[in-house]
């Protein structure tokens, strides 16, 4: 690397109308993190100092996704070619003076590694006035080609309509990604014209003004170049995202039965000797400690679990779920905002929202903590080897007391003191023969239609 | 096209051995629809008049399938051959005058595309006798070869174990689909003999009759004439419909996490700015307006969704589901013959059948309508605003006013008024020290084992 | 194959460290059986009457998972090679005379065909010492190649890193799997040297002694020689298996609509005319009848199903699950132990364990069996034709009558007649404008926030 400053700027004034979305291109996720961010979190990651983001249409969209974050907008009002777009963060970056990567909204997968070695290439070797990240497809197709020595120097850049045979022969493509320094980039800028077909400033175009000398390095993998225009194109990226980080998750030590069946979120933190089960969706925040299985089914987000916990079939893990370690959620079972303590376990058609289950408690099948009234939530705490009998609303602010055991089928309004048992049940009655007759009466009645 | 009137001539008397199946092959489903039913809406799409499906074994399988259809059904009682099958169809199409189209049952994604490209083929240019759909497999193995000039007019057609190495080479394949002139079809077949190793009566024999002029036309894309004999081939034709299913989605503005997990029906509806989370299944009758998010592991059939609704995860909307704008079906919720009006939400663990659920109203976790008595079904109505307390079980026919709270764990058997709080609860008892003293006799009991 | 008797010894030493786990790499599953078993099952089946595994680190848990499987266990202190690591079977196969196959543990999917293969060779044509199993793998890679004539006779077996250029275009590779006499093996183990780079006792070093003939014989499939080394490896052979088997229930007259989304058990048997929906994950333990439908998102495990039964969405059967013929399991209902007779049903959201359900009987949505105390599990009984009212919850042990019927809402404690109707409810009572009051006193205090 370099000790000179790093700025990014990020072009994202694109329409994306093949998107065919109202939500703008850059802010639709892979991972369940908007591709702005991606590479937001990259350049941070390399230690960028200032970075802009060049906007145009639905503009306040960007803002509000990037409030907070170290960023500086631009606005290009018009849509007049790359080149003028990068322009128009010359102001952001005034009194700047250091590097520049010039980086895409809608080509989010550039590692930190790539970047880097832009920014090494341009303040070393041939210290070229533009770096130039050139890729290898597998099919060219209509690319615009690089044309360079073995050192990298480039020769000339041309768009594949104007490329001569043997140009169109060569495979190395133009991503768009540059790195240049912020003393040259706006002198270049200036220099270039609009005299083509679209009227247009092209940023390529200077690489090839008079008397500069750039350079282009290969990205290893070309995926990380991988452009977003459509959803299928989105779909495209997150799914070779998702297959690079079930490869890590197994290198890990994770065992992924069905890898194909298991998506994660941009931040999913698993540890070693982890099963996950055929068809588990993960949403951010999920952190999972070893000798967990994660029984197939599921939905997890938010969560804290392990280590040697089982999870599932059939799961739901809402944000603030906390599993210590050794403890059960079986199917049908929702956690939100609630820890279940050691060993505890919820097996069956439960539901548990703002609680706070004690280690070793056993919650039967079909609790409920009522937790809402409507306007505001209320907390359930429940102690220690306590046993909630099957089919019981626990109706909050309520305390069971350490070993208590509530019965089945109770709609509990009182707190329970520890070691006492809770009963709310009516007493049972029966109508000797009711049923033989209704079901003759019914039956007639059928018939009768 | 033409203006000639039409008609098309189903094939649908094969055993279908490979199958291993009691249903007849043409009735499994592909995308939730009977093949053969794929075809005859493709027919009825280009305004084909008459269709004619030919049977043999389980006939009475097919009667029952096109019942309420516009199909004659004709019978080949005995197995000769696919030039007698077609002459079958000749009673059935007495008095008919145009061009007909002869079709397999067991090849059923033939596009509407293509058969009117067919029967423009047959009266235009040469004017033929006969047109043959060709079709050019990425492995032409042993399927039978056209021979043919540039202007798709056919000098042969020879099978696989009669062609010369030269034809061999020849990659334009016959998919047994033709057109003709009703005029010229069954004088045609009357010609041909069943003079071969196994006596049967071929139909691409009439084109090879002596002094007819026959042409070919090519299908674009292969898939169209995958053939079904077996429950592989069935399932990469399901494959390859989903795929090109899915690609449509996208195109359309719909995101698709992984979309090779979403499996679509028929007649799925989907509008832009959808979200679809992994692992969603249609089955028929969905349509889904845009801003809805459809969470993963969810079941979908016969459901009227959103828009700016919320199903999922784990949610199963069954046929009469309707989901108002801004609604929510969370986990482990079931809802048939339902409305859920503006803004009403139910998260959790709920069934909802034969309901009526007002704007606003909120469904608490784990309420059940009882709509069943064994015989027959009763309605639920919620009135808007409604707050239905966890647990509950809501006896139907039941009416709650609106702005009504049903206390949580009711079994509520008669009408609440609107505004009223309804409460069906016994009172909450305790034993104190009861669980401590169970918990010692239990010990010793397991010890004394 | 042989009359001679046959041995095993499985190689089960190596230290697995790429699998980054604390469980041994040949106890992780294949299919949901450990790969160790595969391999034992496959030599059982093709009769071999002795089989040595070889241990080294961990052997404990080897010990532990063949207990009660007819093995020999060998003790491999250091890590000097294959060669060393077959020497340490000498005495437990002391007095064996016989052929013997040498297995990898870590190479669990070779077929018994190919094992049969093996001692066919070793006992046929030219009689070699040693049998190698060869493959042919797409891609050869560095993978020790085996120079052999037209009849199998191998002139040389070579490392990669030793091998000549034209050696290394022989694309036939040694899968390190062999056969040979006991009454040879020893011998020639004891004639190779660790005179090599590692130090260690090659195995295949037995082949290139001099004065030996041996031969190799190919595998028809590499798949069944792929090595399992890390958690993708495993994913790799674990999807292999997948494919091959859901092609086999294809084949059988099983609709897959989506077979890469069906994960079999290593044991799961179904019957022709059963059909899968997507995403259905199945543990040991279960087969399926003819005419039942499985739904998607199921998960069924030790289960016993049908004919013409209905499953899921959304079901969870585990192990003791019985479903009778035309019996029903809906959506987010979990069965254990529990047995549903003849065309009983139970549609939604509930709970049986150790339960017995009569023919006809029809469980309503949210039933709960409480089968647990805490300590002790305790059975529930319902009688034929019985009707068990939604979100009850039956207190075992208790036994409902035939053609009984429970109030929705009981939380039943005693048994019910046959016939009878129970009750276990309290009286609905009304507060008249209390939900209205409530919520505007709720919204002031919202607002005074």
């Amino acid at each position: 690397m370099t000790d000179r400053p790093l700025a990014a700027i990020i072009l994202a004034a694109g329409q994306g109308t093949r998107m065919k979305s109202d939500k703008h291109k850059v802010l639709h996720p892979i991972a369940g993190k908007p591709m702005l961010h991606h590479l937001l979190d990259t350049v941070d990651s390399i230690g960028v100092e200032r970075t802009v983001v060049v906007v145009g249409a639905r503009r306040e969209q960007i803002e509000a996704s990037v409030e907070g974050c170290n960023v500086a907008i631009a606005v290009q009002e018009n849509q007049l070619g790359t080149g003028h777009a990068v322009a128009q963060a010359h102001d952001a970056l005034k009194g700047f003076a250091g590097d520049v990567l010039i980086l895409y909204g809608d080509v989010p997968m550039v590692s930190a590694d790539t970047m880097r070695d832009m920014i090494y290439r341009l303040n070393n070797g041939s210290e070229p006035r533009a770096v130039v990240l050139g890729f290898r497809p597998d099919d060219a197709g209509a690319y615009g080609r690089i044309i360079a020595d073995e050192q990298g120097e480039i020769e000339k850049m041309v768009e594949y309509k104007d490329a001569s045979d043997a140009e169109r022969g060569v495979n190395l493509c133009n991503s768009g990604l540059m790195a240049a320094r912020s003393t040259d980039l706006f002198i270049l800028l200036d220099q270039i014209s609009n005299d083509n077909a679209a009227g247009e400033y092209y940023l390529p175009d200077i690489v090839m003004l008079p008397g500069q000398k750039s350079a282009v390095i290969e990205v290893d993998d070309p995926a990380e170049v991988a452009g977003v225009n459509s959803r299928a194109e989105l779909a495209a990226v997150e799914g070779d995202w998702q297959a690079r980080r079930r490869e890590r998750a197994m290198a890990d030590g994770v065992s992924l039965i069905a890898p194909e069946s298991v998506w994660f979120s941009h931040d999913t933190q698993i540890s070693a000797d982890v099963v996950i089960e055929p068809n588990v969706i993960f949403g951010p925040g999920v952190s999972i400690a070893s000798g967990t299985k994660i029984y197939g089914h599921s939905h997890i987000e938010g969560a804290t679990i392990g280590p040697n916990a089982n999870v599932g079939p059939f799961a739901r893990l809402r944000p603030g779920a906390v599993m210590e370690e050794g403890s059960k959620v079986g199917n049908f079972v929702e956690m939100k905002k609630a820890t279940l303590g050691k060993g505890a376990k919820a097996n069956h058609l439960s539901y548990l929202g703002d609680a706070d289950v004690g280690e070793g408690a056993n919650i039967g099948a079909g609790t409920i903590t009522c937790n809402y009234d409507g306007y505001f939530k209320y907390k359930t705490v429940i102690g220690k080897g306590a046993f909630i009998g099957s089919n019981s609303a626990l109706v909050a602010p309520v305390t069971i007391g350490d070993g208590a055991i509530v019965g089945a089928g109770a709609t509990l309004t009182k707190d329970v003191a520890a070691g006492d048992l809770a009963l709310v049940r009516a007493e049972q009655t029966a109508k000797a023969g009711w049923a033989t007759k209704f079901r003759s009466a019914m039956l007639k009645k059928k018939a009768g239609k």
